[in-house]
């Protein structure tokens, strides 16, 4: 490889991509592309098959030889692009200090492509969820309970964000992901026979009473104003975790996580 | 009541004693008092029997006989004082347009205090919870389970810290919580009979296959940390959620409402 570039100004074009594509859900869908941080995310970028573009390190963090280490999982060799602890600054989105930010191409997560490793799959939906430290949290807990897929319907933002990729601790790139609209995920649902267990509040069972040993989804709703009726109407069977308190309002990562839990628990009883 | 004082000023006294409140768990601790926003939350609060020493509101957002109204159910008459809009948006700390702001009483959630509701209590314990979105959610979960107390073990912070109160969405007015060392908790969970039951990874049992039916407290650690040694030895039995990922950890709030639901689960069937 021969010696890298080197960026000290933060007016360079590439380091204001950079910047927009951090910042501006519209500019990644825009370019196919999106930024990351830390070394753990991108490992685990590369063992998805992500496609680095190029990588901006900071030597005064990461040396050349570890940065080159950490590419020795890259399927492609990116652009490798050294740049001044001012640059370096101004494009990190965090406080930490491991050195980096990737540029990776976005994957598009098409329901066609979607590959269910299970004749009985587990799988978690999610309509419209709103805070990406929620999706973060959603896709921490389908990492652990290892579910056959996590689906988006009518997401109101994209997985690229910063913050998604960041509370999700790297996990976006460790579960299966499909997006749609609520129609397309539906009829995907009802083509590979998956039950449909909408959490919601009318007509519900309680979740414990609830039989998931069959290839089940679970599908949640915003806190606010929970699942629309085009799921409730697609519902094979409403299921609630009883509340018995003053408030009776769960985070919606905490909710999907109980229910995950309790048909993993069904599973293997 | 006479007609309420006006203030248009944020450099008056008043006004930027509420802002440190708001922003300082140190002045709070000082001055025994804690800034709150919301008219749900202020129900809540007088509901728990807080007392109240003054109450600034907007007219420009919510008129002097609604406020009035929101009162009724408070022990004792706190000052009623009008802001205007400039004061009352340096005081907002969140970007709801409720209007209003009181100045309440902090308590002291002792361990001594605490009457415990149940024989067979179901107590959630966390220790030292680093940040006030995860200590909201702990609480929200509390709240819904409806266990019998929250213990908090070597805080970091102070539960009237405003993100606390806004990500609890009022349950820290709806929980019943005690505060102590480590050391003190477990003395408090040993007097009364309770089973103490540490998430942890070593030396381990599926937490569906341990009884929670007796008097149980559930206590969880930090992300980063885990629990402490202090904990783990006086652990009547580690419980782990098995976990099948890549990454293997979910954000502890979410760890903490699985163990809870499970015991509930137990405890209804």
């Amino acid at each position: 490889m021969n010696a890298p570039k080197f960026i000290s100004s933060p007016q360079n074009a590439l380091i204001r991509q950079v910047m927009l594509l951090q910042e501006k859900s519209r500019e990644r869908k825009k370019q196919g592309l999106f930024g990351l941080e830390g070394r753990r995310e991108l490992a685990l970028a590369l063992k998805a098959d992500y496609e680095l573009e190029s990588v901006m390190y900071d030597p005064g963090i990461i040396s050349k030889e570890d940065t080159l280490a950490l590419l020795k999982e890259s399927s492609n060799q990116p652009e490798l692009i050294e740049v001044s602890h001012g640059v370096y600054k101004k494009l990190a989105y965090r406080d930490s200090t491991e050195g980096l930010i990737a540029v990776l191409k976005t994957k598009t997560h098409t329901l066609e492509g979607l590959a269910l490793k299970d004749e009985n799959a587990l799988v978690l939906v999610a309509e419209s969820p709103e805070k990406p430290g929620n999706i973060g949290a959603l896709l921490r807990t389908a990492d652990a309970a290892n579910v056959d897929a996590v689906l988006i319907a009518n997401p109101k933002g994209d997985l690229y964000n910063p913050n998604v990729i960041r509370s999700s601790i790297g996990c976006v790139f460790t579960s299966c992901i499909g997006i749609g609209s609520t129609a397309e995920i539906i009829t995907f649902l009802k083509e590979h026979r998956i039950q449909i267990y909408c959490a919601a509040l009318s007509a519900s069972k309680e979740y414990t009473q609830t039989d998931f040993t069959k290839a089940s989804a679970i599908v949640v709703g915003t806190e606010s104003t929970g699942l629309s009726q085009e799921w409730l109407e697609a519902s094979t069977q409403n299921i609630i975790i009883p509340m018995e308190g003053e408030i009776d309002s769960m985070n919606v990562s905490v909710s999907a996580a109980i229910l995950i839990f309790e048909a993993k628990r069904q599973r293997s009883a």
